[in-house]
């Protein structure tokens, strides 16, 4: 029996979106839904109290992370991830093969795969060229070697080893291990992946289900991988819809064009029953077109770090509070927002607090960035329960991407 | 008419302490009381309501920061302090004076002062020895001039101009401006000092009486300097008493065995029905100290300074969550402890915010340490009401400073 619920309110008549709701043993989710993302066990710059007021409902924490520090067995020790941070609704850890394959993307610096006999293959990770960077991971059969950032010691990450560590962090819904590949690798290393992701699929799945008292509690999603490929995206979808997972992800980097094509392949095979994670998308065009082609889950880091940046969302695109005009703008971040940082401070305060560089500046950028994603998504689900999808895609994203303020 | 209301509930058999009740026009505070600061209009890390919930009822904003950033003009056009920074409580503000004088407190760097010919006189400041960092203050009969840390730009503050800023910002409680000495400052410097401190706090008194408006709503304390020196502190008290101020603030840097002595020379002439605030203290024993020597108010950035460097308060002195004993501690950071940090998070989670540079560890630890001192001094008034001072002194102090943990 699975540990979740998920039951579909409504469906488009035109595309795979719905509305539904996933219950966990931490509490129900409206679907969609956008889950905030708590890296290290805990939002950056907020309490769990002002997560869950601006309207969260599920967080999700890194399992690479957690493992480096503190430590899975620290969470565990904890009496679990919800107890350790203080967050009593639904949570969810990823499998940590993203950021073991890619420190890039937490570290900023990038690595290149190797290929089983040492070879560099295929030239992987993030924006800054990983010509300069050493080499840190390295991936066989078995799964995959890496090192720490901390302090150079060598970790190996296994499908069995990624689920026990998710079992002692203890989240509602955790993560199949997988590779994730670069959109721009070739046909022939997509397949080799996604074959390896999905004999990895088979065993992080058996892992779970030997451990029953965690499995009874915890909900393992399978995650689909392809790349930009029709055909293996297809396959890759009706192998892992093929195995007992309580929900899927859909991996990979994509090419902004892609995305939306590759999600509605996927989603098309995936059966309609179990709920889908669109992992690393919070974009407002990519919400809709994530919806549209029937995912209920997404999470992303772009709004809180986007936040810490001083660049705010509003319905009329986004502005960035260390432009001068600010300074005198008593005008809340949005009129009509009902997120705490527009119903207590204007603009004008916000922009003093990072022009101070005060740490408070960050937590009310991220309440209102995070208020906006969480509750557009939240707008998208009323859209579709009232059949009036399409219009409200169509008027959010016209005033949002019409007019940029800078 | 005084917009203030001060009235003593109740006095120290032995010593000039007192719990009495001061009234403003946002509401009243209990004292003795710890004045929350809030240097740039925020609490470092905290939200007003996190400010409000630990138990705090007053803040204290800084003039010199709050008028180079983002400028006093913007604190005025946004409705004020209380509006701006969404703190509807009691709020005061310092005269601006003490950093203009001694950025090196503010901003890493030491000054020297400068005589009225341009000569060195007295070599002032911070703890870095004087002699590396440029001359950035000086000053005349008219006020102190001092270059902006932001970009080297000239400033003058005069006794008028440190009162307009401060009517500006409309804090309920703001002081006179002066000049704070250093405690090794020679007897004739401190003399002259003195003096001109004097004639300064007539120039300030004249011109917050001059605004009818803001001196009906805003109370201006006058401020007591002349150093160590019996004759200097019992003279400046004397002049200072025999102004018209709503209360009285207690200046200059104490060598530490000085400070009660000189307290207690003040406040033994200041008048009893108003009052007194001693400037920059917050370590417990001297809390005990300044309350038993008649002192009401009390201010400093250390609890929240410590608790951003993760040193923490308990009643058996103060603990370093860096030390590796706390990663795996799963008890609060002090058992027994009303505040929202130990009652939500242990020691184990603290300590991994710590280590893993997030900013949620600098508002949990700032809300313990805030709450302790606050708290701290709320029992000492108790301890006052009920007739138990010295044994709650005695208590209090034997176990904060009798055992030191690491």
């Amino acid at each position: 029996m699975s540990p979740l619920t998920f039951t579909i309110e409504k469906k488009l008549k035109n595309g795979l979106g719905r509305a539904g709701v996933l219950e966990t043993p931490h509490g129900k989710i409206e679907t969609p839904a956008f889950v905030v993302v708590g890296t290290k066990a805990t939002t950056k710059a907020l309490s769990p109290e002002q997560v869950r007021d601006l309207g969260a409902e599920v967080v999700l924490a890194n399992t690479y992370h957690l493992y480096l520090q503190p430590g899975d067995r620290v969470l565990q020790e904890a009496g679990g991830l919800h107890r350790f941070m203080n967050w009593q609704g639904p949570t969810m850890t990823d499998s940590g093969g993203f950021q073991a394959f890619s420190l890039g993307a937490a570290f900023g610096t990038s690595i290149s795969k190797i290929a089983k006999g040492g070879k560099e293959e295929e030239s992987e990770g993030g924006d800054k060229g990983s010509q300069e960077v050493p080499i840190m991971a390295k991936i066989t059969e078995d799964g995959v070697t890496f090192k720490s950032p901390f302090n150079g010691s060598e970790h190996h990450f296994t499908p069995e080893r990624s689920i026990e560590i998710q079992h002692n962090i203890g989240a509602d819904m955790i993560f199949a291990f997988d590779e994730c590949t670069s959109p721009h690798a070739s046909h022939s290393y997509q397949k080799e992946a996604m074959e390896r992701t999905h004999r990895w699929a088979q065993r992080s799945l058996d892992a779970h289900k030997k451990n029953t008292e965690a499995s009874a509690k915890q909900g393992l999603f399978g995650i689909v991988q392809g790349g930009r490929f029709e055909d293996l995206r297809k396959e890759s979808a009706k192998v892992i819809a093929g195995m007992d997972f309580d929900g899927f992800g859909i991996g990979g980097s994509f090419d902004k064009e892609d995305m939306y094509t590759v999600v509605g392949w996927v989603n098309t095979i995936l059966p309609e029953e179990k709920p889908r994670h669109l992992l690393g998308i919070g974009e407002p065009a990519d919400l809709f077109g994530g919806v549209e082609n029937g995912c209920d889950l997404f999470d992303c880091v772009a709004p809180t770090r986007m936040a810490r940046n001083g660049t705010l969302h509003t319905s009329l695109g986004r502005i960035n509070l260390f432009n001068a005009k600010f300074v005198n703008d008593f005008t809340p971040v949005e009129e009509g927002c009902g997120c705490y940082t527009c119903t207590h401070y204007t603009r004008a305060y916000v922009a003093h607090l990072f022009r101070a560089k005060e740490m408070f500046a960050a937590t009310l950028a991220s309440i209102h960035n995070l208020y906006f994603i969480v509750h557009l998504v939240k707008k998208i689900r009323q859209s579709i329960l009232d059949e009036r999808f399409s219009e409200y895609k169509g008027e959010f994203l016209k005033r949002y991407y019409g007019k940029i303020q800078t």
